[in-house]
């Protein structure tokens, strides 16, 4: 637990751009925390900006769905977790990837991509797309305000498998893969787990993954057991896995 | 992925006690094959007993909930994982059980029981208690199936923490233990993973899983990342992480 958790652990979280003195939250947020965590004045809680700055605010007031604030001590910095993590995984039929995002969002990821394949369900374009991404990132704001980081994750999509072609620190999540303790930590500072479709990627797509950027090794592969995992799974267990190979950064 | 789950990647997948030469599909199994998987004469599908035998059988008839299947091999058996692996949660006001065994289940894991702890909600005993495991071992059969096990993880519960006091190869899920890459293997061949409610168990439970069994040392203490997990998260999380150190069991 960084210290900012620990030195909160059990106050309500929640996150506004801008960490001023006295702050209101209304809206959701609002309304969360004045009729649902049911906030009294004098009550400690911590506020984030989703952006890695974080501080510790007393309830000044609390009005239907409405919390005026004002702030207990001077904005921190929570680190970065190194390496950076970003999952991509596939989107197909029978995925959940609101329940993906909600665990890689407690695992401490710093991205989600939703790859589209050839064996992609179609239906994730245009204004569904959006309402679509608009709903996980709502997931992953909850999940982080649960989980108490100070950083949201970027989540983006829907992408193509052809973007991640010769981008740096591709891992892809593959059963005949290497066990995760002969993963070298990644030349770039960022590793970008692959998750493919359970039927896996078509031929095509596995050979843009497979194709290395010029003068760049190929892709490495991580195994995660021996079973057929579906595609939340997959991330999930692949972002847990890294995630033990991940520690704060420091500033020396 | 097993040689047997390599051997019949696509094809549809069931369980049923006794494996003989000619056996029928019927009850849910039988309706699942014939109206969802709308299997047809000739397919090949693999049938396990849920103990770790399995064989490929073809289709030989069709009736509405029922198939007769006729075996096209001889029985073969699928190595064990070794370590073994059970992982222990305890059910808390939002813990996502179902969600839990479903995962745990495509991670290979043996065996998974439910703890019930101080902070535990109440509602889990009696008549509803078994309903609540059938359930579960239900949930538990689906995933096996879909993720082509051979062997089915025993689900069991609810147990008191106590009852896991000094019992051999504890690792208990704790964001101040080790890092898993210094987990030793466990000495009797079994690693049970421990994960506590959110809130932490209290300290008279933290006391009785801390006290090692005469002659042994305490529990191993696995970190599973800087953040504060769910229940289900925390359990799917260190089993991935376990996971990746097991290895078929070589009978020379």
């Amino acid at each position: 637990m960084t210290g900012y958790a620990a030195r909160y652990p059990a106050t309500a979280h929640t996150f506004l751009r801008g960490l001023d003195d006295d702050v209101t939250i209304d809206e959701d947020d609002g309304h969360h925390l004045s009729r649902v965590r049911r906030l009294r004045g004098g009550e400690v809680l911590t506020v984030a900006d989703g952006d890695g700055r974080w501080r510790p605010y007393t309830v000044v007031r609390v009005r239907p769905g409405t919390v005026d604030l004002h702030a207990e001590g001077a904005p921190v910095v929570e680190p970065h977790l190194v390496p950076h993590l970003v999952v991509a995984f596939a989107l197909t039929k029978g995925t959940k990837p609101e329940l993906a995002v909600q665990k890689l969002t407690e695992l401490g990821v710093d991205g989600v991509t939703l790859l589209s394949t050839r064996r992609s369900i179609p239906h994730w374009s245009g204004s569904r797309a959006d309402a679509a991404l608009a709903r996980l990132r709502r997931i992953a704001r909850e999940a982080a305000a649960q989980c108490r980081r100070a950083r949201l994750p970027d989540v983006d999509g829907v992408r193509p498998v052809a973007e991640l072609r010769g981008r740096s620190g591709l891992v892809v999540a593959d059963r005949a893969g290497e066990d995760p303790a002969r993963l070298p930590s990644p030349a770039g500072g960022e590793w970008v787990l692959v998750v493919g479709p359970e039927g896996g990627f078509d031929p095509e797509e596995a050979a843009t993954l497979s194709s290395p950027a010029s003068g760049q090794a190929g892709p490495a592969r991580l195994r995660l057991g021996p079973h057929v995992l579906r595609a939340e799974t997959a991330a999930i267990a692949g972002a847990a896995v890294l995630a033990t190979r991940r520690a704060p950064e420091r500033r020396d």
